[in-house]
């Protein structure tokens, strides 16, 4: 049922007495069978939801950084045939993720989004946001938090890819501690300036971004990627928010103290691994900047589309010296439509 | 007289049919007494407003270029001691430009700018904007027009400063052309890009924009100044525009395709001019964000004020092997208070 006022859709302004940006806790939080969630865990024991192929489905917008997630850990493990998506419009206005003529729901015909959450719970009147994974047998939700879709992916239905392994024995722990830390420094830390409501909020929210990306550009020195000389479930979390930055979150989150492209190793390693196969298909910049400028009335009230810089990511990278490569496996570069 | 409504401050968006930002004309247009317009013009005869030191003041705020090209052509010309000169609030909410106890009258204890404008003219009720070319004396708004009031400033005051000559013989057609192609295309073309109201006249609005600063980025190729080997009073029109440029219309108004410390000749040329003595003290990069980012509603509903970008005016430029030299009586640096 909708509750007027009680429908939060997407990634809201809740902002706290002191004018922080906090994001609210995802809804649906359960476990395909056979996932690992952590390092050294055992694997989920959860006959409801069995790793079958064409059993689940995601639904996702190209704009959206935590759905990029899952987009691009499919896009990677080549689970294109096994896990079905679909998306929704890139704007979001008051009554939340749409579908359309243009973008479908292939399941159920729904107009919008908030009819998946009532059709998994028809009590549900928390936030509906992207990803989500739905089981198309028992026709419900399994989850909707990204990192957690994305580990699933990449261990419960690890054996029905092209074996591609982004969470590999001997990096798990270094794989986790950098999401861990990367989440509220860096793809979290982009939202807290962006809708941060008070100066001493937007402030410190920018500066502790621009501390962390100047942390991380040193770092990437000298390693291909954040865990060493692997391609990880690190690297897609930090590269949906790595892309988008100069297009959107420099101007209309008003982190503008640097762009990416203006980074040393930064840059170098978001265009590496735009190059990657499988990564460029997963970026729709149209979608991207229309959803940002689009869609926040208190940012950009004419929701006018800047033109975005004048940036190439096929330009060629320097990364190439350094220990490691993109997974063997990729070949293909799919777009996803 | 306050007709509701009708009082419209400073840079106003007023916009066509067509979504396009078009400027309205200034008030006042009189010329002190020996000014010199145009090249080959005879000088004004105008008994009413002879140039005598310590007759002018002029109204500006730091944050506007308009004025700012005004405070530059005083400040160049070593015209301090000759035109007195104050300052508004950097902010400017609906009541347009104000005076505070930080930044009073000095010559009326009025508390808005439009109360100058009205002791001028009982019956305005026109724009109120900066600067304003008020005479000591007659009590009276001289002119409002900036490049005007830099003009006068240029011919009629001449002989009360320091020698610097910015409207130079030899150079006048080209300083005049200049001007005159800068102005739609790169002062006033970031105006037309933030205050469009249409994505059409935005979109055309933003490629003028970088077609021209492309098109100067190679014109300072080879010439250290916009006329050539002199520094002239388009090079002052010019720089209001380009120092501001990365810190408030990138972002703020949505000229984000490139920043000018992107362009390999236009940035040094920036620099070139900041380190000019007398330059930087006219430069309040904290009025210029308070201005923008605190004023405009339409663009930044929550009037939070961007870090803005990490760079740095001072740093070395490459500019001393081409052709000309800062006027040699520069000497001093000081700030506008």
């Amino acid at each position: 049922m909708l509750v007027d006022g009680e429908w939060r859709t997407g990634v809201r302004r809740d902002t706290g007495d002191s004018g922080e940006f906090e994001r609210s806790e995802t809804s649906f939080r359960d476990w395909i069978d056979g996932s690992v969630p952590e390092p050294g865990a055992e694997p989920v024991d959860n006959p409801e939801f069995p790793a079958e192929p064409d059993r689940y489905h995601v639904y996702i917008c190209r704009a959206c950084p935590w759905a990029h997630r899952v987009a691009l850990t499919r896009a990677l493990k080549g689970l294109e045939d096994v896990v079905s998506l679909s998306l929704t419009q890139p704007e979001r206005y008051d009554d939340g993720w749409e579908f359309s003529d243009e973008q479908p729901d292939p399941l159920y015909g729904a107009d919008y989004l908030r009819e998946i959450y009532q059709r998994a719970d028809d009590e549900y009147t928390g936030r509906v946001t992207v990803p989500v994974l739905w089981d198309k047998k028992a026709e419900t939700i399994v989850n909707n938090e990204s990192e957690e879709i994305m580990r699933m992916l990449d261990t419960a239905l690890d054996g029905l890819g092209n074996g591609v392994d982004l969470w590999p024995e001997g990096y798990r722990e270094a794989v986790d501690e950098r999401i861990a830390d990367i989440y509220p420094r860096i793809n979290n830390g982009v939202y807290r300036a962006g809708f941060a409501s008070t100066q001493a909020a937007y402030d410190e929210a920018v500066d502790d971004l621009f501390a962390a990306l100047d942390e991380y550009d040193d770092l990437l020195a000298d390693r291909r990627y954040l865990a060493g000389d692997r391609l990880t479930e690190a690297d897609v979390a930090m590269f949906a928010t790595l892309v988008r930055f100069d297009h959107v979150y420099h101007t209309h989150f008003r982190c503008n103290r640097r762009g990416i492209h203006e980074y040393e190793h930064l840059w170098e390693y978001t265009k590496d691994l735009y190059q990657t196969p499988g990564v460029a298909g997963t970026v729709n910049m149209d979608h991207i900047t229309r959803h940002y400028y689009g869609s926040h009335e208190s940012l950009n009230p004419k929701r006018l589309v800047p033109t975005g810089p004048d940036i190439d990511f096929t330009e060629p990278h320097d990364r190439d010296d350094l220990a490691g490569e993109p997974p063997a496996e990729l070949t293909t570069d799919a777009t996803i439509e």
